[in-house]
C-alpha cells in the first residue's frame, strides 16, 4: 500500500474477504492505518453500538463486562471492523481526526472532533485499549483506537453547544427523524386528513412504536412538526408511557407489547388510529405483523429497527391483504444530522428522554471508579 | 372444535406456537381439516413453491426428487404449513374448493377451481400423497390434500382460458408487476423526466434486476405500459440475454452479476442509468449494495426477492449516502391478479418467458414415466 495509489470511494480497496462485496456486506475489512489518499483516521473516542447489537450481546454474554469487552474486541479483532455477526448491525463513533488524506473530500482536518454517519458495519476499526474503561451496561464504548473514513463516507463535526455523549446517541439515529419527517410530510400534503378516529383533527394519524425510546422520540417531535394530527406512542410498560407522558411528545400514549398483533392493532386503533404513518422504532424481532394492522389501508409502515425481518414484512402484509407501502428505514437523508440536533435542542422532551437514556449507563458507560 | 365456535378472519384460532402471533410468523399450525364458521379448505392440486425457497431446498438436499419430497414433507409435518424455516417464505397453491364455512365472505363455493393469493407460509397444509407425483426439479409440485384459507385470506378463481400451471405460476409474483406500475406510474405523473443518460426519452428509466425471470419479465412489461421512459433489463447470462431480448420487453438488455454491486452498477449506468426506480427481482442474497448504487439520487428500489436481508439493505445505503427509497415488495396490491394475468394475456414475450418456465421442469413438475 502506497500514499500514491488511487481508492475507491466506497472503500472497495479496503475488502479483505470475500472479493468484490461493498464494505458493509464484506465480513473482513482491512483496517490497516496508513491511508490511501481519499481517506481519514481518526483517533477513536467513543463507539456507539447500535441498540439491537447491543440487546444481542447483553443477552448472548449475560452482560458481564468482562464478557462483553471481550465479545466486541474479539469481533472487531477479526472482522476489522464492529459488525455484529448475528444483527448485521453496527452503530457509529466520535473521534478526532489524526490525518486526512491529500485527495480526501471530506473537508475535515487535524483535530476535528467529529462523529461518523455511516454505519460502523462498514467502517474499518482497530481497538487499542481493550475497552478497559467500558462497564458493559451502556451503548456507549469508551474506546481507544483508530477508524478510516472513506471518500464517500459522511461524517459531521460535533456541534459546541451539545455534551459530545448526547450528540453521539442522537447522531446514530439521525435518520429516523429525518425519514419520518418527509413521510408523514408529504402525507399531510396529500390533501385530505389522513385516516383517523372520529375526531381526530386534521393532518395524518402517526403511530411511533417504542416511542420512549431514541429514535423514537426523536421521530414523535419530527412527526409533530411535519403536520401530524395526531401522535400515538406506544411505549411497552407503565414506567415508559409516564415517562413519555411527562416529555409531551405523544397526544396519545398506549401500552402494548408490539411482538403482540392483535394486541398492538388494537392499542393503536383504540387511541385514534388506524394510522396513516406506523413507525417501528423498538430493537426486538416480531414486530412486523402488529405494526402492519395498525396502519390504515394505503399508510406507510416505516420500519427502522434493525431486528425487522424483510420476509415477515413482506409476507405479512400479503397475508392479512394489507395494500401498505413498507419503507426499509435508510439512514441516511440529506440534512438528517441537522435536524436530528435541532430537535434536541428545541424540544425539551426529547432531551430530557436522551439524557437520561445516556446517563443509563452509569457514567456514561464508564467502568465506576 | 365446534364449527360454532368463532374464529378470527386473520387465522389467530389456527396458531399453535408461539401463543399471539399471527399465521405467517407461526412456528406451527393447526392445519385440521373441519372449519372454522368463517373458514375454507380446499382440496390441493399444486404448490409453487417460492423461488428463494426451491433454491435453498435444492441446494440444501442435492435436488435428488427423493430428497426434495422428504423434506417437503418434513416441513409440513412438522409445521402445518409449508415455511421454508431457512429462507421464511412459501409460495402459493391451487386446488378445488371442497367445503366453505357458513360465514366465509370469500364467495368461494365447492367446486370452484382457486388459486391462493396468501403465501403458504400461513396456509394450514397436509400433504396425503408423499408429493409422490413430483420430480423435484420444478417449482410446480404436484400435490394431494388439503389446506384452509381464512376470512380474510384471499383467493382467485383461476381463469378458464389460460392453463393451470400458467395461471398459478403467474399469480405466484402478482404482487412484483403491480407494485411496480405503481411505483413508476408516480414517478412518470411527477414532472420532469426521471433521471437518465443522454438521449433518455421522457419518463423514468427503470432498471429491472433479473428481468429474464418470472417477477422481473413481468414487472418489466408492467413499466414500460406504466410510463417507463427507458426499461433496462439485467440479466445473468447470455443464453437470458438472448431470450430477454427475443421477448422485447426491455429497451436495452445488460449481463451483470447482480451480486457484484460495482459491475450491476456500471452495466445499469452504461445503459441509460442510473435508474429512478430498481426492481430486484433475482433470488439470490447479496444484491442491495448494488441495487443502491444502480439507482439515482432520490429514486426508489423495490425488494422483491425474497433473498433481501433488511440489514443489508439499511447500511448499504447510508453507507454510501445513497438518498434512495427503498421498498418491501408487499406481495398484496389491490387489483393485483387482474393485472398480472391480463399482462400474460397481451404480451407475447411474458407468455413466451413463462410457458418456458413452466415446462422447464419437466411435464411440469411431474415424475418421468
Amino acid at each position: 500500500m502506497t500514499a500514491s495509489e488511487p481508492g475507491s470511494p466506497l472503500g472497495l480497496h479496503r475488502v479483505l474477504a470475500p472479493a468484490g462485496v461493498l464494505p458493509q456486506a464484506a465480513w473482513q475489512l482491512d483496517s490497516r492505518p496508513s491511508l490511501w489518499p481519499d481517506e481519514v483516521r481518526v483517533a477513536v473516542e467513543r463507539l456507539n453500538l447500535d441498540a439491537a447489537s447491543f440487546r444481542q450481546l447483553r443477552e448472548a454474554t449475560g452482560g458481564a463486562a468482562a464478557d462483553m469487552r471481550a465479545e466486541v474486541c474479539k469481533i472487531v479483532a477479526e472482522r476489522g471492523k464492529m459488525q455484529n455477526p448475528v444483527t448485521g448491525s453496527g452503530g457509529m463513533l466520535t473521534g478526532v481526526v489524526e490525518e486526512a488524506g491529500p485527495e480526501s473530500p471530506l473537508g475535515l482536518a487535524p483535530g476535528d472532533r467529529i462523529a461518523t454517519l455511516v454505519s460502523l458495519s462498514l467502517t474499518p476499526l482497530v481497538i487499542t485499549d481493550g475497552l478497559a474503561d467500558w462497564n458493559g451496561r451502556s451503548e456507549q464504548v469508551p474506546c481507544q483506537g483508530h477508524a478510516i473514513l472513506f471518500g464517500r463516507s459522511i461524517a459531521t463535526v460535533l456541534p459546541a453547544d451539545l455534551p459530545g455523549p448526547l450528540a453521539l446517541a442522537v447522531l446514530d439515529v439521525a435518520g429516523a427523524p429525518a425519514l419520518t419527517s418527509r413521510v408523514v410530510g408529504r402525507a399531510a400534503d396529500s390533501g385530505p386528513a389522513g385516516p383517523g378516529g372520529p375526531g381526530a383533527p386534521d393532518g395524518p394519524v402517526v403511530a411511533i412504536i417504542g416511542a420512549g425510546g431514541k429514535s423514537g422520540s426523536l421521530s414523535a417531535a419530527a412527526a409533530r412538526r411535519a403536520g401530524a394530527g395526531r401522535v400515538i406512542g406506544v411505549v411497552p410498560s407503565e414506567a415508559e408511557a409516564a415517562t413519555l407522558h411527562a416529555a409531551g411528545l405523544a397526544d396519545e400514549v398506549v401500552i402494548a407489547d408490539a411482538r403482540d398483533p392483535v394486541a398492538l392493532a388494537a392499542a393503536v386503533h383504540g387511541a385514534g388510529g388506524p394510522a396513516a404513518v406506523t413507525v417501528v422504532c423498538v430493537d426486538v424481532p416480531g414486530c412486523e405483523g402488529g405494526a402492519v394492522l395498525a396502519t390504515a389501508d394505503g399508510g406507510t409502515v416505516i420500519f427502522f429497527s434493525m431486528a425487522t425481518s424483510f420476509t415477515a414484512a413482506a409476507l405479512g402484509a400479503e397475508g392479512v391483504a394489507a395494500d401498505v407501502t413498507m419503507l426499509i428505514g435508510n439512514g441516511y437523508v440529506p440534512g438528517h444530522a441537522r435536524l436530528a440536533l435541532d430537535l434536541v435542542r428545541c424540544e425539551p422532551g426529547v432531551r430530557g428522554l436522551f439524557e437520561a437514556r445516556v446517563n443509563e449507563g452509569t457514567r456514561d458507560g464508564k467502568v465506576e471508579a
